[in-house]
């Protein structure tokens, strides 16, 4: 049970740039902070190891994996071997959208988030350079709040939960240059959808684009290692 | 893809009483049936090898089981050995409820009914004669279904998905009288908090006193194997 002066957060943080930075963001504000991530069967299994080096580098009280089998439902090019990661550019939603993937995440962090007494489940959703993907829009995040907020003994009780999304209204470069004021150390993260076992990344495919335009936008170096 | 003439349903199955009579229930409306069961590390184990019988006996198309460690997380009498099942009933929200369950439940059944473009989500819940869960109520129903409705590809297609509660309103009486009438065999269900691995049940939990008294009040007999 957490005290009045500890306020606690749980963090989905998958490794890369935005669920660093909304980690970092957390902390900076005086959160207790509990990452998670979900090893669901991605294709980019060196972010799973990214985001263990995050929790360490920004001080979560506790990382926890959760592991689902989203491949075996399949209908994503990130869980789907045989579904090629695009690299150019297409209209409307992408291959990599995974099936309600946001939906079972913050699931999986309410869960979490009721046994800690959270007062906070923070998700690292942006809406301006973004993929398209139905599950990080604003109109989304404040459906799923509102039902988080009839779903659990805490919410019999009165008790609100907060669901924060620290960065979805900025752009790729503004949340670049608010990481690096915070000491998110990007050199750890990986967005890359076809990371290598080591983290390295493809360049080409629609996360390694928009990462490297934050970067160049918010005239800062990029730390990204390419394969 | 389904046809127009084929309507496709994905139906929550624990294995108990309820979850098979609402199967039977989406499969007379005429839906093909997707059954998905959670192994989530429950105490009952048993209730997994009576969803596999139910679906078989029921006609569901496929079954699926996801496994996710939400004994990891705790927080319930049905996840964590270390805490009692109650053998008496108890004001408030028993120590059975499990934390976000059905908000995880209902994510998992969201993920896979995109990828079969299925047209509804059956969930067989019940407020009447129920264990006072918060994730059982009316209002986290329609909080649900309205988030689902904004999650996923098919929600920006501007296609719905329907959230089924066909025991919703229904008395454990009426529960059973209308699954007899269907045709289920509740000698393959198993609703016990605490039944042994063969499935028999120990009579006294609230999940066996709430199934005892529907047999009872419907005046047909009871076919649990009590250990």
């Amino acid at each position: 049970m957490a005290t009045s002066s500890e306020r606690r957060a749980v963090v989905l943080l998958s490794g890369g740039l935005d669920s660093s930075t909304a980690l970092a963001a957390t902390r900076a504000e005086g959160y207790h902070c509990y990452s998670m991530a979900v090893d669901y069967g991605q294709r980019h299994q060196a972010e799973l190891e990214a985001a263990q080096r995050i929790a360490r580098q920004l001080g979560a009280v506790e990382h926890r994996v959760m592991k689902i089998d989203l491949a075996g439902i399949g209908g994503s090019a990130l869980t789907d071997r045989s579904i090629a990661v695009p690299e150019q550019p297409s209209p409307g939603i992408p291959v990599t959208y995974v099936p309600a993937r946001n939906t079972i995440f913050l699931a999986l962090a309410l869960a979490w988030a009721e046994v800690l007494d959270a007062d906070a489940i923070v998700i690292g959703v942006n809406a301006v350079d973004y993929s398209g993907y139905p599950d990080c829009r604003p109109e989304f995040i404040a459906a799923f709040a509102g039902m988080a907020n009839l779903a659990t003994r805490r919410a019999v009780l009165g008790q609100r939960i907060e669901l924060k999304t620290p960065l979805i209204d900025l752009t790729k470069a503004q949340i670049v240059q608010w990481g690096t004021a915070l000491g998110v150390d990007y050199a750890l993260t990986v967005s890359c959808y076809q990371a290598d076992l080591t983290g390295a990344a493809c360049g080409r495919c629609d996360s390694c684009r928009l990462r490297a335009k934050g970067f160049s936008d918010a005239g800062l170096p990029d730390p990204t290692r390419y394969a």
